[in-house]
């Protein structure tokens, strides 16, 4: 007998043939799909009814700083480099521990209750973070963010933090949470600190979390320095690869974009926050038009300010139209790949998630499509992509266990975790402000 | 006694000081608010704990076209004339007045479920239209949308429609219904016939609706025809002036931005539309730094594909900001601006609508703070504006009538709408089928 049954529901598979059964069931045993498709009969301990309900594979949301939900709404609407060293990079000086865990638990909350199942997170704290994921019951892939600026002290130092999350967190959660390394940037760390985490890498058999290209500043900062463009010295001194997860990748030459492809590096697109930033508009029609499965991501919530998965696909395919000018230039199906199986593949994780197959780990969501907003129904991927919101999204399964259902998150006091975290949220602040 | 006390709620006012209070109350009294404040006491009829929650003014959709609801997600990711000509208006055709009505309702429904108390509609069948409005509870401002394409015999008749909606439906369901002339566009009707519209809005003392400068193709068409751009052309048949409505107002100039603000023109902007259909990026921070008091409208759902003006808000600020690869650009508070006291300028209920002031109607609706995506709270306007979703709403007052409370829409049976709004879509759908 299975343990869930999910029954008569409008299932997104997103497998290789994107196959859609418009009354459909998934079967679940322990943490696995055990069965997809129309005529499945059978018993099971816990059944879902999914009628007038959407199912599919949970949305992967390829680049976060989850803690940083603890700095939503403090400062918005500022020039990028004040916002940073005025608000952001002092604020986050006073961070502690406890910050950094309950920031990421309320992110772990905000992606249950908006269909999010896996994320790929690069910041401080990170042992904390596994924490909170290991309760929430969600998938991870965790990265240290590392910052040395060209410091051989602090690199030493940054490494071996980076290196230590490796070493206890890998397989952590009974699988559940994977490590990366996270040099944060080719502007933060010199290319000997890149060639170590590369090394690294290599050892432990990790992939690497980093941002490429975000502003116009940036790429004019690596091209006063280093002579080249962000790709071009990325590639140069030979750290790019299959490996590299690349958040942002905004300005990009075309030229740049066929090294991308040819190194097989894994850009992520972060719409929200790069208008909200006003850092530019990334090329991302090209890069899937070239062949390169780029995935989607919300970046942290102080530039975003959610963590809203089914918002950030309504972003994408619009910044994407009348960034060309063109309304077929990313077409909704594309979007949903971004955020599924593109998630899978940018994390190396395609053989376990982004699609809904047999053998796969039963990560799951359910939507469901009895909402004015999502009426009448003629074409749910494009209700999926530009009508739907994360709260459409009431129930929600990693590794075969029921995070969610019905809205209400099961093994979380919300109303505990939201008072907490504006606790320690003034709290930071106030120390923060008497520091100035 | 008080009929409604709202009480305990963090108040934002949008009063002309922009007075929010942390702890406040607003007073409602049959239609109108009587108080809002800190320190009102008394006794109400029916007392709205508003503790962890934010009331806010009901927020105004100054353009749409609503029944086109039965049209969502019928057609995107198109070329704009293709999914015009072969999609919009073939399936048009065949739209009946109970298409239009239930199409109305169930936009209604979806503008109360997520906090829109007052919306400005162009298109066909309008008495149906009134009719949803009416039940619904919702205030608009109607408007048939006349299209001429040059034809004398057409013109007539056109305008005998709009002049008959006039004459039926203004004031109607208690005043919550107001008229407005509907001439489509500059490219769809003949100064004749937009003149004539002229004359018969001040002969009923009623305002005017219509499209200008969607698309670069549209002002083309305009510039070959006149031997003008679409504003210079409007202004000089002497088409132009306060009482005039403009969607869109994507493709102006700098000249053309002068005549708006010199004629007192309303422009709307519509982002999330002019980015799904790739138009182009309104000049709306220069619009408003001219002291042009720009609205917010979701256009139709068919090119949207929601109605929800928070994810509208949201749309507007980023867009403008990457628009101009500038994070000052378009400030949350000036984007709330443009959903509630711009809107109701636009529509002329500025003496109505659009504030929380003592006199005016009471159209207020209050949004649930104790969300994941909402904590933690350090900046309500910022949360509203790059946070919070339609969904966020729980309660919506119009006329000093509660529509929805704790997300539950009361005198509507919201699934019977959705099953009949199914049903005569797919219907719809047949008979474009059949004739093609």
């Amino acid at each position: 007998m299975a343990d869930i049954l999910i029954k008569d529901g409008y299932i997104i598979t997103m497998d290789p043939q994107r196959r859609v059964f418009e009354r459909g069931s998934v079967e679940i045993e322990g943490d696995k799909i055990t069965a997809v498709g129309k005529d499945i009969e059978g018993r099971a301990d816990t059944v879902i009814d999914a009628r007038g309900k959407v199912v599919l594979p949970g949305l992967v949301n390829a680049h976060t700083h989850l803690s940083m939900t603890l700095l939503r709404g403090v400062a918005d609407d500022m020039p990028l480099m004040e916002w940073l060293e005025t608000k952001i990079w002092p604020i986050e000086k006073n961070l502690t521990s406890r910050d950094c865990y309950l920031g990421a638990l309320l992110g772990c909350l905000e992606m249950i209750k908006s269909g999010t199942t896996c994320f790929a997170d690069l910041y401080f704290f990170m042992e904390d973070v596994a924490r909170a994921v290991e309760e929430a019951g969600l998938r991870a892939m965790l990265s240290y963010g590392i910052i040395e600026l060209g410091d051989p002290k602090r690199r030493e130092s940054e490494l071996r933090a980076g290196e230590k999350l490796v070493k206890t967190c890998q397989g952590a959660a009974g699988g559940r949470i994977q490590t990366m390394f996270g040099p944060h940037a080719a502007y933060t760390c010199s290319p000997e600190c890149l060639m170590q985490v590369k090394e690294l890498a290599k050892k432990y058999k990790v992939r690497i979390h980093t941002h490429i290209s975000e502003t116009q500043d940036e790429v004019d900062k690596i091209v006063k320095k280093y002579g080249k463009r962000p790709v071009e010295h990325l590639d140069s001194i030979g750290f790019l690869g299959p490996e590299v997860l690349a958040a942002h990748c905004v300005w990009l030459t075309e030229r740049e974009i066929a090294i991308i492809r040819k190194q097989g590096v894994k850009p992520v697109h972060n719409p929200v926050s790069n208008m909200k930033t006003a850092s530019g508009v990334a090329p991302v029609p090209e890069m899937l038009a070239a062949g390169i499965p780029v995935a989607l991501g919300t970046d942290g919530a102080a530039s975003n300010n959610a963590l809203d998965m089914f918002n950030e696909m309504k972003f994408a395919a619009l910044l994407n139209k009348v960034g060309k000018l063109d309304p077929t230039a990313m077409p909704a199906k594309s979007v949903l790949e971004m955020a599924t199986i593109n998630g899978a593949i940018a994390l190396g994780l395609e053989d376990r998630i982004g699609s809904l197959e047999v053998g796969k780990k039963a990560d799951i969501v359910l939507a469901d499509l009895k909402k004015p907003h999502l009426a009448p129904l003629h074409n749910v991927m494009s209700h999926l992509v530009y009508s739907a919101v994360g709260s459409d999204v009431d129930t929600t399964i990693v590794d075969g266990r029921i995070l969610m259902r019905n809205r209400r998150v099961l093994g979380i006091d919300e109303d505990e975790v939201l008072k907490q975290v504006q606790a320690t949220s003034d709290d930071l602040l106030d120390r923060w402000r008497a520091e100035k």
